[in-house]
């Protein structure tokens, strides 16, 4: 009998979840709101509330377990540790308590490593068994994978390429550390940074597009205007990618892999982007990994959270 | 039967080599000279030739393998590539060419993997399942044990901690990258930046002791000078533990591992190398990793090369 699993992509808003087989197809997909002000139990509630009405409409085969991409940390014995903008949260075992309510095996990771595990049996990386998955969005993430699983380490907290320093005098970061790859092209901090420039560079298209209010700046606004020819947007998504570059040829020359694909908000700035992604890794990386390095687009696009949920149940049982 | 092995430390001038037994002990050692220049056959002839005598003249118990630590990059498949200061090698299947004339099962690996084996079964990192290691030399060597093995990567590859870069806009490296933390702190390229800052520092005790010879200056000397309290060498270790820490606190984010053992020449700087590396890596690592993080002395010295040959050994049987 064909199997199915369902993939759950919890937000800070809305619950996205949908089911899906083996071959990465989304069957049926619904939401539901997340309501995390109502505190852990009522999420709880609302994510076996949307999986139970997913499993119980559905008669063409078997589900065999629910995947969860979770904010936050995740430590290996499945617990969700502060999810950022989710209140009254310390540690909630989200599988155990599912799988409780639901009575489906429940397994759950953290965004990143989800989207990492989704492009690795779904998409991009289906052609390679190893490569270095980044996120670019707020925050940036990232996910190892070495021989098609993902590496998590001793206590579930690897692949953090976001807070690889790239300059030791570099910005401040969030995290405490200074020059993050994060302080630099994490969602905010490229607004800040992009806001600053332009006080020099007021001709930019960038200027115009948001009416001179460069608090409205953001990374889609760059590229309608790097669209537009403009020559100072285009210089920033070269930067972007040479910083992203920077701090990939270190993670390359670390884990001897010379694949990495981008995914996330950010990089739908595509082409320029991605070029300079891959300049700067061929010009950085040692020779022997230089030689075959590629940085290539994500895959699965908004599609990646349930997706890469479902294809966590799918790696946890092959 | 108590079981031994022969390890081999694979220099450019000598190859020492000693039989192991499984608690770390060398029971007798031996070295001979490599004479590099006569090519790969006389190497591999020179190897054998200790090997065998060692292996004659030993009647305790059972030799069940040769572990050879050597210089330069060696593939998964046992291959040893382009060692510096060996001329004539493209890529050599060392194992496999001193098996066939010892007789002896035999395996081969690079240097500072080897010594990330060897501290790992005998020396500081018995204690510790996961941990980063650190050779501060010519060159800034690295490997990385996970749950008590090496991490090799795809290639054989990983482990370049000393090809990541600290700062994308610092000093040029050999590898073609610019702000290595090699290109900090490797030997030359400290000694140069230390006689650089010298020249407005002319009051330390560092050009005392090289009689203003600043071309004579290595690590040693600045030791020499840290500890009789000049102010200028010991700032220098701890900028050295600074820029060492910078890059230890990224590669603890990547693998989720919050223990480094550091060794080689350049280490014997002592405390305010070891406070130095410490401190930066508490106030910049993330913090679950920073809590808990710690940075300590490699214990096997100059037997390192031996011993963790020799573990390398018990490694793959085990």
């Amino acid at each position: 009998m064909k199997k199915f699993v369902i993939g759950v992509d919890l937000g800070g808003t809305f619950i996205k979840a949908g089911i899906v087989d083996e071959t990465g197809n989304i069957i049926i997909e619904d939401s539901i709101p997340t309501e995390a002000e109502k505190g852990p139990s009522h999420v709880i509630e609302q994510i076996s509330k949307i999986v139970n009405k997913l499993n119980e409409n559905f008669e063409n085969g078997e589900i065999i377990g629910v995947g969860i991409g979770a904010p936050g940390q995740v430590d290996l014995q499945g617990g969700v540790k502060y999810p950022p903008n989710f209140p009254g949260w310390t540690v909630v075992y989200l599988a155990k308590e599912v799988e409780k309510i639901t009575g489906l095996k429940t397994t759950v990771d953290n965004d990143a490593n989800v989207a990492a595990i989704g492009e690795a049996k779904f998409g991009a990386g289906q052609k390679h068994p190893n490569f270095i998955m980044v996120t670019l969005g707020t925050g940036i993430g990232g996910g190892i994978i070495i021989n098609r699983k993902i590496y998590r380490g001793p206590t579930g907290g690897a692949g953090e390429i976001g807070h690889v320093s790239i300059n030791f005098d570099g910005p401040k970061c969030n995290c405490g550390n200074y020059g993050c790859v994060e302080a630099y092209v994490g969602q905010r901090y490229l607004s800040s940074w992009v806001a600053e420039e332009l006080k020099i560079n007021p001709n930019s298209k960038i200027v115009e597009i948001v009416n001179g209010d460069l608090s409205k700046i953001e990374p889609y606004i760059i590229s309608l205007a790097a669209e537009q020819g403009d020559e100072f947007a285009i210089n920033v998504w070269k930067k972007v990618g040479f910083y992203v570059g920077v701090m990939l040829a270190s993670v390359m020359n670390l884990f001897d892999i010379n694949v990495a694909i981008v995914g996330g908000g950010v990089a739908k700035a595509g082409k320029i982007l991605f070029d300079s992604m891959n300049e700067t890794v061929k010009s950085r990386a040692l020779k022997p990994i230089a030689e075959k390095a590629i940085v290539i687009p994500a895959q699965l696009g908004n599609k990646a959270g349930i997706l890469g949920a479902g294809a966590l149940v799918f790696e946890e049982i092959s």
